[in-house]
């Protein structure tokens, strides 16, 4: 039997065939609307209502919100009956199918909290070496709790939005200077939009409950403003100048056979970070600059997985909301092929990285873009997406 | 000519005379409405709809989200008109007054993102010298920027909201213990309520257009799950399980004769934070414990004023949006009186601070009520108030 949806991207073997759909919000010239991804089409979800039944309403409105303050059972059930919609053979009543090059993609959702981990080891160890020099690169407690900040929900965008280079202070031999930052970089993550009913205190085995789905994330990332401002208290304005997120979000549903255990930290867990399944994820990234692959992060090299950060996030009574995003940290493996941000391809700007035209980089250049996709294991050997990331770098603005 | 108001605390001379009118939301059984607080009572805005005329919109739903969306020329006219509307002497018809002991007060606005700085420079060296013993209390960076970091705008609650006592790791000689904090704290703050459009790249003298009015602040503390955590991302668990903000909102408006300058930092501020009218406020806090004053900080201290503390966080092109809010910091001043934590008061747990029934404390103990208000010069000789914020320790739950 051969679905209705005829595009050769809607294919099991293509990572966004009817074992991914994942969720955005599209503008085909009437306004924002939630869909579904069908290879390299969206089908508009109001357009397939009365196949929807009463779970129309969860998908009606301008965004993704109303589905993300609903249930995992109504989310499971959506993709049952979608599932059921997009692989039969007649083409259903209304069904409007358009093209990804005819819509505008928007941020698909209200972004409540955003928490940023930084739970690769290799990033955190290789970071530590990099901007603390001579001292021991692991803090004590990263192993044993998923180290996190809160980052500005109001400058996270979608994916294909310009990223202008921001001003700040930095660093300089004759005290801080101030200007266009000169070492901005990037950070490929991976993001969990969370959803269900208001909670605290969520336990690992309860995260399925309160987290929707997956996307991924560049955490765009001033070096030189972060160096000089984050004593005491962290990261701020090197980070919260905009942050990425894919158009599209890939239900947690569709990576059932993706999960794997996180590696361990060489101490038993504490009891609330104890894992009664493994939500350790098997999502290979890959972050392309300028055309060329520069690095191939794995993210199961992390060692705390999204059920374990939100079981910490919410330990000490903090509530989490339907629209909350958390994201996993930059992720980075052992080799250095395998590194997601260029702070650690470049070791600090002291390696030039070199691009498929023959050109040399260590940080951005204004006119430069980056996408990172990633993609995981499927049922029956099929392959799983998430939807990539992009963002091309604009030239400071005159103050 | 005597107002229709008949309150002794509705009077020139009084915190909540005609020269506050702080805004609110209160329930008096029929629902959230937008309110301005008389003395001990509120006025139900809706119910003088008429007398707002075409303003009346900005003040009709469940929370001054409307009002924070519209322009510093609609805030000022209907300040106008509502000094005019509570100061004649007839009543206007329909108009509802409801005792404060009748109605339940919500959380004013939704928070978009909540910013706390660290603006005080006698609490940042004072915290330097007790977390970081043997090095330079004060980081380099500190006299050059406003230090800030993003907090978790989903908790933050309006006063009289209940504290529980949060749990999360702590260090211990032998690793880390996970349980209830043993040093929970306090700091008083005031908070900053954005308003108008959406903005970047706010200047100091732009300030006015998108900050709306004043609150105060209690940045509830868990020093021990703050000192483990901290570094090096800075604070997340020690804080986000709760911050609690006033009832109701001081116009800026109503500040104008408070203005002062910012105390020198020792060098020129760098271009983008030198302002052109000062923006310091001579407000005057006092933090009671249990019923004892324990301090009175001077806000006129902090080295950071507002508006410089907005520049400096759009200055990255980072937008600013109505409901974000942002804290000033622990206002500390240079006398052990002046302290705004129970950390400095102590000096770490080291000093006991003795309350008015013989009690003695360092850090907070279940059951325990912290009242944070604070008042200001206002024109002709009057006192304009900031609602006070509270709240009352509750035991932590069983895990």
């Amino acid at each position: 039997m051969t679905s209705w949806v005829r595009d050769p991207a809607f294919a099991r073997d293509q990572p966004f065939g009817p074992q991914t759909l994942p969720y955005g919000v599209v503008d085909a010239g009437d306004g924002p609307r939630v869909a579904v991804r069908l290879g390299e089409h969206a089908l508009v979800l109001p357009s397939v209502a009365h196949d929807l039944g009463d779970l129309a309403p969860l998908v009606a409105g301008p965004s993704l919100d109303r589905l993300l303050a609903a249930s995992r059972v109504e989310w499971s059930a959506l993709r049952a009956r979608l599932i059921s919609l997009v692989t039969r053979s007649g083409t259903p009543a209304g069904a409007q199918l358009v093209p990804l090059t005819d819509v505008r993609m928007s941020l698909p959702f209200t972004v409540g909290d955003y928490v940023d981990f930084f739970s690769s080891r290799h990033h955190a160890e290789n970071m530590g070496r990099i901007m603390r020099p001579g001292t021991e690169p692991l803090q004590p407690n990263w192993t044993h709790l998923p180290v996190g900040y809160h980052g500005r929900a109001g400058t996270v965008v979608v994916s294909g939005t310009d990223v202008e280079r921001p001003h700040g202070q930095r660093r300089g031999k004759d005290g801080p200077h101030f200007g266009p930052s000169g070492r901005l970089d990037i950070e490929a993550e991976v993001g969990f939009v969370c959803g269900g009913p208001v909670a605290r205190r969520v336990s690992t085995s309860s995260a399925p409950e309160h987290i929707f789905g997956v996307v991924l994330v560049n955490d765009w990332s001033a070096r030189d403003i972060q160096g000089w401002e984050y004593v005491p208290l962290g990261p701020f304005l090197g980070k919260s100048f905009l942050t990425s997120v894919s158009a599209w979000v890939t239900p947690l549903d569709a990576l059932a056979v993706a999960r794997v255990k996180v590696p361990d930290v060489g101490h038993p867990r504490m009891p609330y970070l104890v894992e009664d399944s493994p939500w350790g994820l098997d999502l290979r990234l890959a972050v392309e600059w300028n055309d060329t692959v520069v690095a191939r992060p794995m993210f199961a090299e992390m060692s705390f997985s999204c059920a374990q950060q939100l079981a910490h996030m919410t330990v000490n009574g903090a509530s989490v909301r339907p629209g909350d995003l958390f994201a996993s940290g930059t992720v980075s493996g052992p080799t250095q092929t395998q590194r997601g941000c260029f702070m650690e391809l470049s070791w600090g700007g002291r390696d030039r990285i070199r691009l498929s035209d023959g050109s040399e980089r260590t940080f951005l250049e204004d006119g430069d873009t980056v996408v990172i996709s990633a993609t995981a294991p499927g049922e029956d050997g099929s392959v799983v997406g998430i939807a990539p990331v992009e963002g091309t770098v604009l030239p400071a603005v005159d103050l």
